[in-house]
C-alpha cells in the first residue's frame, strides 16, 4: 500500500550532508514525489485512501544502507571462539561447524543476521554463503533487497580436504528460477584463488558471460594469499583473475587489504567495486585497505561487516564510524574520509556495487523506495550540528526507528513487520546449542 | 533504600568472561551480599521492607563503567567543525565558542553528557574542565561518582591570548570544600606541558602534595607536543615532569600516543595510570598508542572517551570495541587484547586510576555498588557464545537497562531517575543556538 511520510527531513548527499523538509509520497516500490505543497499530499491520500502516514516528529530521512559483503547465516557463530589466529579460528573452530549446519539451520541463522541488519537501517546486502535455495527462502521472508551468489563449482568435502567441482548447469538453473533483478540479483561466487583453481575460475566467468552478470569475491584479503598465490602462479591474484577475464564481468570484491600501486590501477581501470570490512580486517590483523587512494582514484569503494563471526555484529554504524576515524589516522589527514562520504558509500556507493547504480541509495524522485527514518532527538545526537558528522560518529544502530523497503514498511516504531523476533532468536539459540558451541 | 537483584547472572573477571547466577544484596552504598540461598534474600527483604527488588530476566549484572578522561561540557561541540585538522579545529573553531559558555551553561552542557554516560553504562567519570563549581553542582545532581580537577593555575585570556596565573589558595579551599573521597574526588588538574610554564608545574605538584591528592594530565599526545618540548627544554615532555616531581603523586595521564620505549619504562616505574582515548586519537590523527606493550610491562591502563567534541560520543562500548581490534591489528596478532581485559580496563582499572583501587569494579561483597544491567536478549547478541566477547564485539550501549551508583538507582529500565532528559536536550540546544554552533 502506499505510505506518505509527513514533514520530512531529507538526508541529502551533500559536503556536510544536509537536511530538506518535504512531504514524501512512495508509491508501489518507488520514490513517487517529494513535494512540500500540502495540498497535493492531501489530494493524494484521498485518492488513495489505504495509504500509510507516517509522523516524522524528531526524525530524519536517509536511504537504507547496503551491506555489501557478509555471510548471513554465521549469525549463529557470533563469539564463538574470539580472539584467536584467522587460521586457528577458521579451519579448527567455524569450518569443522560449519559443515553440521543443515538447510534449515541456515534459513534460520541467515533470517536472524537479516533481523539485526533490518534493525540497524540496513535495506540491502551482498550474500556469500551455501544452502542457497535457505537464503531465497529467507530473503523473501524478511523483504530485504539480495545479492546473493549461485556458485558454479561446489566445495565438496572430502575426508576432511575441501574439493572443488563443477556446479555449473545447477548454477544457471538456479539463477533462472531465482533471479528477478529486483528483491534478488545473482552474481557468481568465485569464493577466492586459494579456494578454486583455474579450471573451475574459467568455469565462473563463463556462466557469469552466459547469465550477463556479476561476480562476487574475496580479493587481497591477507599477505599470506597473495604470497601464496605469487609462490603458485608467479602472480598477483588480481593479475591472475585478470589475465583469466574475470574482470569483464561487473565484480565484488571484497577486503582488497593487502594492495601495491598498480593492483589499485587495476581496480579503477577494470571498475571493480571494493567492498571494505574494516571491523573484520581489524579483528582478523588482516591490515588496513588503502582505501582514500582507491577513492582518489575514482574506484567505487562500499562498506560491509562481512559475516558477524569476525565482526561480531552487523552495523553499518559502526563500519561507517571506524573506517572514517581508522583511515583518517592512517593517511595522517582528518579532513580525509569527511562524514558525508562515509554515507554516500555505505549507502548509493553500495547499491551501485551490487547492481543498482542510480536506481536506489539516494531519497529522490523516480528512486526504490529503500528508506529509513531514524530518531535525532537522542542523548548522544544532542545537539546535531552538522548533520552528516552526528550520523558517523554519534549515531547508534538503536536510533533506527522505522525501515522501509521497496516500498513496503518492515520495521514501524521498532517492531517488525514481516519477522516474528522471538522465534528466530530461540532457532538460533536452539542451532548454537545442537552444534555445542 | 536497599536493593535486592533476584537470580542475576553476575559477569566476572576471568578469561573469556564468565557469568555467575546468585542474587546480589545492596545495602547503603556497597554490595552487601552475594548469595543463593533464597532463605536469606527472604529474611532480608522481610527485614527491610523498603527494599526495592529488581528482577534480571535477560539481562546480566556488570560492574559500571569508568570513563576516565573526559570533558563532559563540550557535549554542546558534538559535531561542531568535525573532519578538520587539529588545530584549525580546536583553536579557530572550538576554543573562540569555548569563552562564551557561561557557568550555567558548563552546569547544563555537562549533566547532559552525564545522562548520556548514564544511559550508556558508565558509573563514574574523571573530568577536566573549568567551571568547576558548576561541574560540582551537575555531579551531585546526575548522582554519578566522578574525579573532577581543581585548577591551581588558571588560564586566563588576554586580548585573545591564554595566559597561565597562580590559583593555588583558591584550588586548595575549593578542594577542601568539596572533596569527599566517595561522590566526587578531586585531583590537580595539570593541562599539559604546552599550555603551562616550569613554575606553575612546580605549584602544581606542591598544591597536590599539600591536598595528598593526585593529578589529571593530558601526556604525549602529539608529536607536536613532544618535539615542542626537545626544542624548549631539552628534554621530553615526561622525563621534565618526572625531574620536576609530577610522578611523586598518583598520576592520571591520557593519551601517551607518542611513546619510545624509555617513556614506557617511565611509565612503569612511577606508576602513572594511562588512559587511552582511541577513537579520539584516530579522529583527530594523533597516532595509535602503544597499549598492549604498555599492559605486558605492567602498567594499568583505562579507557575514555575524550571530550565527545573530538569523539562524537561518550560511548565505553565503542571505546573497548575499538581498542580492541585496533590493537589486535597493530600488533599483527589477533590473540592480543582479548575481550575481557578490555573489560577489565573500562572498569576496575578505571576505578583505580581515578583513586578507587580496590573499592569497586568487580561485582563482589564489600565493593561499593556502582553496577549496570544490561539487557543480552538482542539481536545482536544472539546467540552470547562467549560472554566477554559478546560485550565487546557485539553489545551496544542500547542494551544498557538499568544503572546503580553508590547504591542508588539512577536509570531504571531505561528511564532516569534523577535527571529530566528533555529539559536537559533542551538547554543544550539553546546553548548551542545562543553560541551560534
Amino acid at each position: 500500500m502506499p505510505v506518505v511520510i509527513m514533514d520530512a527531513s531529507i538526508y541529502k548527499h551533500v559536503p556536510g550532508g544536509e537536511l530538506v523538509n518535504a512531504n514524501i509520497i512512495i508509491k508501489d516500490n518507488k520514490i513517487h514525489r517529494i513535494t512540500d505543497n500540502q495540498n497535493e499530499v492531501k489530494s493524494f491520500i484521498e485518492e488513495n485512501p489505504e495509504t500509510e502516514v507516517l509522523s516524522s516528529k524528531d526524525k530524519i530521512v536517509l536511504p537504507g544502507f547496503v551491506n555489501a559483503h557478509t555471510h548471513s547465516p554465521m549469525s549463529v557463530f557470533r563469539n564463538y571462539a574470539s580472539d584467536r589466529s584467522l587460521h586457528d579460528w577458521l579451519f579448527n573452530m567455524i569450518i569443522p561447524k560449519e559443515q553440521l549446519l543443515t538447510e534449515e539451520d541456515a534459513y534460520w541463522t541467515s533470517l536472524a543476521s537479516q533481523a539485526e541488519m533490518i534493525r540497524s537501517g540496513t535495506c540491502a546486502f551482498a550474500d556469500m554463503y551455501f544452502h542457497f535455495e535457505s537464503l531465497v527462502r529467507a530473503v523473501r521472508h524478511s523483504g530485504m533487497r539480495a545479492n546473493l551468489t549461485v556458485m558454479p563449482l561446489s566445495n565438496k568435502w572430502n575426508e576432511g580436504k575441501r574439493k572443488t567441482v563443477s556446479n555449473a548447469q545447477e548454477a544457471i538453473s538456479l539463477f533462472k528460477k531465482y533471479n528477478d533483478n529486483e528483491m534478488i540479483t545473482l552474481y557468481t561466487e568465485l569464493h577466492s584463488v586459494y579456494l578454486y583453481d583455474i579450471d573451475m575460475i574459467h568455469v565462473n566467468v563463463e556462466v557469469a558471460k552466459e547469465l550477463n552478470t556479476g561476480i562476487h569475491i574475496h580479493l587481497h584479503e591477507t599477505e599470506k594469499e597473495v604470497d601464496d598465490c605469487l609462490r603458485e602462479h608467479n602472480k598477483r591474484p588480481i593479475e591472475l583473475l585478470r589475465e583469466i577475464g574475470v574482470f569483464t564481468r561487473p565484480v565484488l570484491a571484497a577486503h582488497c587489504v593487502v594492495m601495491n600501486d598498480d593492483d589499485i590501477d587495476i581496480l579503477k581501470e577494470d571498475k571493480i567495486n571494493v567492498c571494505e570490512n574494516i571491523s573484520s580486517n581489524l579483528k582478523l590483523v588482516s591490515g588496513i585497505p588503502r582505501i582514500p587512494e582507491m577513492i582518489d582514484k575514482g574506484v567505487n569503494v562500499v562498506l560491509g561487516t562481512d559475516g558477524c563471526a569476525s565482526n561480531n555484529n552487523l552495523n553499518m554504524f559502526e563500519e561507517m564510524h571506524i573506517s572514517a576515524i581508522v583511515h583518517k589516522n592512517q593517511m595522517k589527514d582528518p579532513t580525509v574520509m569527511p562524514a558525508h562520504k562515509l554515507i554516500e558509500m555505505a549507502t548509493k556507493n553500495g547499491y551501485e556495487a551490487i547492481g543498482f547504480k542510480d536506481r536506489a541509495g539516494d531519497v529522490a524522485e523516480g528512486m526504490l523506495a529503500d528508506l529509513i527514518m531514524v530518531d535525532i532527538s537522542s542523548l548522544h545526537c544532542t545537539p546535531i550540528n552538522e548533520v552528516a558528522a552526528c550520523i558517523v560518529y554519534s549515531m547508534q544502530a538503536s536510533d533506527v526507528d522505522t525501515v522501509i523497503i521497496n516500498g513496503r514498511i518492515v520495521m514501524r516504531n521498532k517492531e517488525f513487520v514481516t519477522i516474528d523476533e522471538e522465534l528466530v532468536k530461540h532457532k538460533v539459540r536452539t542451532v548454537a546449542k545442537r552444534l555445542g558451541l
